[in-house]
């Protein structure tokens, strides 16, 4: 494989099978806090592409467009070439994390409505929260694109729910991130335990990387638990 | 005078002429950074009092509807009683202070769309910024009231600034607080220069409240300053 053309936090960006393509690899690195907390749990990648990937083709199903092109190996993927927007799109279904801490709410407590929050994709401002008319004053996004962003956020949040709720998991919360291609604005990034609160329907046991983050044992038992769900799921 | 029904940062509230009334006083006490830094600032509530009084006086002249019943003294206002809403309602034409910190933008630059932000009020979170579908999952407002906020508080923007352009000043940011009363929301709490940040049109002095947050001298200078040339304009 190619020199990284840029090292995230948890994937590395390659060069793609032609101009208008990427390759992503995920890594085994779990990090948490603004890269505060760190460490390496081998085999983290393989099941995130595995689960991302089949939360993408379940959605690209559906009808929502994603920069998804097809596997490489077991930890990379090829991907259409998008321009990220700078602005990361967080649902909630139920209070958890940062919402309940920020705002005084029960871990756990179900929101009356979906939520959506923007927040700048910038590691050096620490990812602040965002609204519409701040998003459009910094340049990062138009109406029309904020417009796309929320209603298939919203879109994606309602497949997914039913879909995690066929294999006993509630979807507490996630986060997105889309691009603009050839004028349109697909999803990009990934969906997977590394960006979704997802806990047990019956037990509310967690199965994602806040295991990592609140030093639980067994980190990517939670992983397997979901891929393995996921697999049996039609 | 009576006992206070309650005592906040720089003002206390009391009871009104009769059930449906309050009275207000503007307190000497200057608070910033959540109440961090504190001092007696003597002779600013009698200032404040006469700033807001004349900027609602104008607002109420075309078409705000305000809290503001009339003056009882220097120092204190009769406001019909109202159930204030739990959201703060910023308006922003020029990146300063929070804004300029969060989003890495620098002081003094004019933003290209007024940015209207919410915040929850609630001195025991800090005073987190909200968006609308946090607002009403929290159950704070109701989406019909945050169209009449978002409504109202550009509408007072753009009248402020025109009206504060006249005396030579910018209208750099402001906070608003709304209230409920008898089927209508009302403009409530104070504008002045605890609630503004102002800056001298020609030379981009501080006016405001920023001269106590920085340290700087004649902090009240900057509020005379303000009234001053409101008694100016027409």
């Amino acid at each position: 494989m190619h020199n990284a053309l840029y090292e995230g936090k948890s994937k590395t960006i390659h060069p793609g099978e032609d101009e208008s393509s990427l390759c992503i690899r995920f890594k085994d690195t779990a990090t948490a806090f603004n890269g505060e907390k760190i460490a390496e749990l081998p085999g983290k990648g393989k099941l995130n592409a595995a689960i991302s990937n089949r939360i993408f083709a379940y959605l690209a199903a559906q009808g929502i467009r994603t920069h998804f092109i097809r596997a490489l190996d077991e930890t990379a993927i090829y991907v259409r070439k998008a321009d990220i927007i700078l602005v990361e799109v967080i649902v909630r279904n139920i209070a958890a994390g940062g919402f309940s801490k920020k705002y005084g709410v029960a871990e756990g407590t179900p929101l009356p409505n979906t939520v959506v929050e923007f927040c700048y994709k910038s590691d050096a401002l620490g990812d602040p929260m965002l609204n519409d008319s701040q998003i459009m004053a910094l340049g990062l996004a138009s109406a029309d694109e904020l417009k796309v962003l929320t209603h298939q956020a919203l879109r994606i949040n309602t497949l997914l729910d039913a879909y995690f709720a066929k294999g006993g998991i509630r979807l507490v919360d996630f986060k997105l991130e889309f691009g603009r291609c050839d004028g349109e604005i697909l999803l990009c990034d990934e969906i997977s335990p590394d960006s979704c609160r997802l806990w047990d329907a019956e037990t509310d046991e967690i199965l994602d990387k806040d295991r990592f983050r609140r030093g639980l044992d067994n980190v990517l038992g939670g992983y397997q638990t979901v891929l393995g769900r996921l697999l049996n799921v039609c």
